[in-house]
């Protein structure tokens, strides 16, 4: 059989599991020498390919390959950029073979989300559109869980571990504390267009009284008197009021209520940070002692409590992606297929990149409940398996031991540069 | 012997490891039925005792007060109240008694900071002021680590373990994406008065060039020229720079900056939110990319990753309370003793309340490296044993497993209210 190197790249925002995944590719790669020679990651995504600045991933040891599967963020770096299509920006198309040709690249997995499908769509259709033979399959991920056909993403499943047991800790902290202190506690979340992850802030909710008790989607418009009326009437209730809110919601202006609210001391909008916006309204018209938190970058990034299902999940859709291309299959994304809520089975399938490019997967109006302020069963029954199981990473002087690449760089042998 | 019942109660903030000071007192009370009857806790700390709602923590199984080891928060209520003096609120001291003589309380129990073992003191000095013969001793708590005599404070070492953590995997995931997208990372962690918990982001550097790479502390006065100025270097050296930053910093005038930056829509400052504050001004004179995350009640509640160190001399801080109230000792706070760094070995020593109450200890300069921006190598050989080891607690449905008890109230035996 002939042998090609492969070409591995992710894009996007990072999560707790894109390593998993790269794991999985790198590993797969691995055993079967006979039809693929080294992978190379491109350095910070697919500008890696377009500047020729490749990572020869064969220089690692296995051991530290390994150690990529409890490792968050991305061990090659990322990056948000588009490639724009063959007619606007051809160029780009034929540096992107000028580099596989000089570095014998057949294969090429792109870890991302929908614009990253997009890309790889583009990329499987090279041998098509410009003569050069290659393979393309896309490797899912994005916190957001918004890709289709795959029943769901791999970081999803770990933010939302993250998101429930802090909402469900800070709970616990603000109803020890209402009596004569914090009333109401807010967690602002990820999730600009679809509130995946503030449903999962849902889960924490098990038992009656037993916060959140209110979330605000982006599906819903905010309406400030009817949030107003129910943080009333929960404190009412239970004493206190846990409210997990998306970055996303927008008021009945269309306008992100994060973009709204504050600004800074020269009256400039200030940027983000919806939850201080709500607190400050709370404050205004309730007179509640409140507290907030941002978790930001910390909720995607939150390897030492991710998700087993989400982490195994990342890994084997690593492998499944080299195991699809070496079954000479082009142009598809290996996807989650749900067979059972629970006990929860899954198994791996075929999703052709046409039908995931730039499709976006809405949450069902069915998960959010009459009211707009929770989740319902349906919803409960989908996300639940998703944090089931912990998969601890080791720790070295109390700390998370994650590991860092070398990352050494491969040769450059185009002999030119390219600007992106 | 004679037999007394005991009162408990937590106070101030509570913690991820409160609850398992809480399980060492109980646990050991009923190893000594001899001795002490029933223990119980003030719902709501010291105002369940002044308005006489008392739980009855002898209707607890065995079972239920065994997973307060692993549970965050107060478990029966914590408050922010502190005692006035006997000259000042002579009628709250004989409110007290007459509480503990319709229960027949002999020992009392006080779960909190430096207020708190104020308060405690106050107590253990009414069988001298007014006749009432009880013992009290205190059972440290607090994550500002602000406790004189004690080496390190419960509670402290798990939000240092969290801290750390949490800027690690930001950290990393910034480092990912700051070729094409963000290039600043800052976290906003707790500590009005004192820098312990920002110190404690330090402990995630431990390779060069690894985040963070700035923390600012409420121990030095905070200088924007100087600040911008490291944060530039920073990204120009390493792609990228990681700020863990105190909520407490003041600038030059003095004032708290998460104050002074901030306005809402009507011209009000807006309260809390240093990060927000410090990214804006970097955006506006550096121009760079940024996310920020307020951890907020997420750090102290977090029992998920809670330090076993931390969980394990909470337990026996409470349990030595019990042995040296036994022993008759009366206002006095066992308190940690270090033995050794490397490796970490204490024990528990008994600490004069007369010499805790009311002082505040503070972080040594020499913790503070000279350019105002870091950790020194004293500061992490202090902190690291702090954070040593993991303590996971139990899961069910993919979620931390833990209790609510039942908190039954004990019968009122006064026949009169009183108001706090």
């Amino acid at each position: 059989m002939t042998v090609k190197n492969a070409f591995y790249a992710q894009s996007g925002g990072v999560t707790a599991v894109i390593n998993a995944s790269a794991c999985g590719v790198i590993e797969t790669a691995r055993r079967h020498p006979d039809r693929i020679g080294r992978v190379y990651a491109g350095r910070n995504g697919i500008i890696g390919a377009l500047t020729e600045d490749l990572i020869d991933t064969s220089l690692e040891s296995a051991e530290q390959i390994a150690r990529l599967r409890h490792t968050p963020s991305g061990a090659f770096g990322s990056c948000r950029y588009k490639l724009k299509s063959l007619e606007q920006h051809r160029e780009q198309y034929e540096r992107l073979i000028e580099v596989f040709k000089a570095h014998d690249i057949g294969y090429f997995f792109y870890n991302g989300g929908g614009d990253s499908a997009d890309t790889c769509l583009k990329v499987s259709q090279l041998s098509e559109t410009m003569g050069y033979p290659i393979v393309a399959v896309h490797v899912p991920k994005t916190v957001d869980n918004d890709l289709p056909i795959t029943d769901c993403c791999p970081g999803f499943g770990s933010v939302a571990k993250y998101v429930a047991t802090s909402i469900r800790e800070a709970g616990y902290d603000v109803a020890s504390m209402a009596k004569t202190s914090t009333k109401v506690f807010i967690l602002e979340v990820m999730g600009r267009h679809a509130g995946w992850i503030t449903a999962a802030c849902g889960l924490a909710a098990e038992q009656e009284g037993e916060g959140p008790h209110i979330l605000l989607f982006p599906e819903i418009e905010f309406d400030p008197e009817r949030f107003l009326a129910k943080v009333k009437e929960t404190v009412e209730r239970h004493g206190h009021c846990v409210i997990g809110v998306s970055e996303g919601i927008k008021g009945t202006d269309g306008k992100f209520l994060s973009e709204s609210g504050l600004r800074d001391a020269f009256g400039h909008a200030q940027l983000g940070g919806v939850a201080p916006t709500l607190a400050q309204l709370i404050k205004d018209k309730l007179g509640y002692k409140y507290h907030w938190a941002v978790a930001d970058y910390l909720q995607r990034a939150a390897r030492h409590i991710a998700s087993r299902t989400d982490a195994e999940q990342a890994y084997a859709l690593g492998r499944a992606a080299v195991e699809m291309a070496l079954a000479g299959k082009n142009a598809v994304m290996p996807a989650i297929r749900r067979l059972a809520d629970a006990p929860y089975r899954w198994d791996i399938v075929e999703a052709p990149l046409a039908q995931v490019a730039n499709v976006e997967k809405f949450m069902p109006r069915d998960f959010i409940s009459a009211d707009g302020f929770h989740i319902t069963d349906a919803c409960r029954a989908y996300l639940s398996p998703l944090i089931e199981g912990e998969d601890y990473p080791p720790y070295r002087n109390g700390l998370p031991d994650y590991v860092r690449l070398a990352n050494i760089a491969v040769a450059k042998k185009t002999g030119r540069d390219f600007q992106v």
